[in-house]
């Protein structure tokens, strides 16, 4: 992986290509055991985004993508079309693991695009740019969170306390992470005295995976439960918020694990200053406001289970939507890849979407 | 016990005196089983209060006060001084079963008042008055929450979604609640849509009590994490939040369990009524406001561990307030066994506490 900048700062990489298969951390052994795992072809691939091996959005786009290839490659050499028509099922097959998640639909559609493209070219060709496609969205992604930290400085105050949410670091992307990317460059400059983690109820990925990912850089944190955060903020303790986002709309509103909505009404309250971490890909331009996001709510388990524990009487009712929505007013501004952005928030991440040309 | 009103329409009983014993529910298997246990000395008291068997502090206050009866029947008669001499050790030794227990030592201190009332009587006589002054202090707690209940009815709104914090029920006290009296009541009165129980991190009382008794009172209800209660309230989803205390300052400055706090910001940011339920031995005068309680930190294993299973990484740091400060313009009223307190709480708690005569 020649072509691959090696940020040797940032200490793990959670999705990496090596010759000719990925390895990944296995996230289900974490924060208890760091194992790492080869994913050879795309059934492995399947298998490791189903059952959780590698999370986060961004992640999970670039494990597909490679998956894609994988498969791509024991397809025999033979004409265009019937090459295209076997990756095409692949694609809907490596669908199948997650089939909310947007990145992984992106980054599967985006190699597919890569594809016509360059339809004249011969079969082993086209088998090597998939490869490269799925290298430059691999890298893309580095560049992209490395960006958003280097950017997130200029509203992070000196020895600042950072409250953040969720997991948003180098596990759930190709390194770095949105909001965790922002932590990492404050520590980096020197300009952290230490980050609030709350630990993300139901599936824990604040006290499994971001507490993780702190220790691994030696960043100061305390850990914390969702509903100790208003009480923080009401002691001074807390200086900003920053956040990452599973998708914004066109006026600024944004979709992120369920808590982020709470955190952002406390934050008001406290005349907190509370930024969204995202690169330019998670502004959707076709959703005008977030009333037009669809709430995925999932199963009651998550909530009555811990592990094989069963926390809650049996058939327990219970209410679990996976994200919620913080409309714009209270956030205070965004954290890109562009820099920061301000309201007007449709006029201004219009412009950054617009001035954005992907590679094909 | 003949004199110990007995209502039916509560389904169960966390705490009973059965002729010379006290029979308790288990806490510690709930809500997988229900397991009745009987105490039958002052150590055996003494050792289910360590072990969360019994829990909430009204509870805990009467079981205190009934193993102090029972220690003392086994102690000779001799002189009133001798007698007392070893009742105060007796004392002494239960209060070291949850030493931060307000309730425990209040309830403790009461009988040694009564004793000292009654120091001309004879040792025999004194050990029925103890166990009178244990069953007063039972049933006074039983009708109080009764009153709890039936007050807060004025404030339940018509098929009402009410969202509590905790758990405040018949598992708590000696039957009904605080807060959750006022649930069981609008339920009772077919004022109830149905109840919003969040899960309360980290010791889950919320999932693993509440929901258990909503279920046993057949109360309609659904879990949530806390970090959801937000959310909720955003798609106007709640019409009410009602939570206990676990102390009140003289000027409606109110601490309890940690995540109330937060509540009452969502609440006031949503133009939701938010009050505090609880009887008056919980107003604590000797206190101006809020400031003056301390915050008791807890041990960082209770978040970092679930049942036995590791949650965050070793040695992860972490902030655990057992409660927080809920400050008195962010509650609309308290709901208590002498109606509803409203603004100027200084004056109003004042003189609810002054009317009050306690049965020595």
């Amino acid at each position: 992986m020649a072509n691959m900048a090696k940020n040797t700062d940032f200490s793990f990489t959670a999705i990496e290509w090596e010759e000719d298969h990925l390895r990944i951390i296995d996230q289900t052994f974490l924060p208890s055991r760091e194992i790492y795992t080869n994913l050879n072809n795309a059934g492995q691939v399947w298998e490791a985004i189903k059952h959780l091996k590698v999370r986060g959005a961004p992640a999970i786009g670039i494990a597909a993508a490679y998956g894609l290839y994988m498969g791509a490659r024991e397809i025999p050499d033979s004409t265009f079309e019937s090459f295209y028509l076997e990756v095409e099922r692949l694609n809907e097959y490596i669908a199948t693991s997650r089939p909310t998640a947007v990145n992984l639909q992106w980054a599967l559609d985006r190699i597919m695009t890569t594809l016509q493209a360059h339809k004249d070219k011969e079969v082993s060709e086209l088998k090597e740019i998939m490869l490269d496609t799925a290298k430059t969205i691999h890298q893309e992604d580095q560049r992209l969170c490395k960006l958003i930290g280097e950017n997130g400085l200029e509203v992070i105050s000196n020895n600042a306390s950072i409250l953040t949410h969720c997991n948003t670091g180098g596990l759930a992307t190709a390194r770095f992470g949105t909001a965790f990317s922002v932590i990492w460059h404050a520590h980096d400059s020197k300009k952290l005295k230490q980050v609030w983690v709350d630990e993300t109820r139901p599936l824990l990925q604040g006290a499994r995976l971001t507490s993780w990912e702190l220790k691994k850089e030696e960043i100061p944190f305390k850990l914390i439960t969702d509903s100790t955060a208003g009480f923080l903020m009401q002691q001074g303790l807390v200086d900003i918020v920053v956040v990452g986002a599973d998708r914004i709309t066109a006026n600024g509103d944004t979709a992120n694990k369920i808590g982020t909505y709470s955190l952002a009404v406390l934050a008001d309250a406290h005349d907190i200053p509370f930024y969204v971490a995202a690169p330019y890909s998670t502004i959707d331009l076709a959703l005008e406001d977030g009333s037009e996001i669809p709430v995925e709510e999932r199963n009651s388990e998550e909530i009555t289970k811990i592990g094989n524990k069963e926390i809650a009487p049996p058939k327990t009712k219970v209410y679990n939507p996976a994200f919620d929505i913080t409309p714009n007013r209270l956030i205070t501004g965004f954290i890109t890849d562009k820099g920061i952005i301000k309201p007007d928030y449709k006029k201004n991440l219009q412009k950054i979407v617009e001035e954005t040309s992907v590679e094909v």
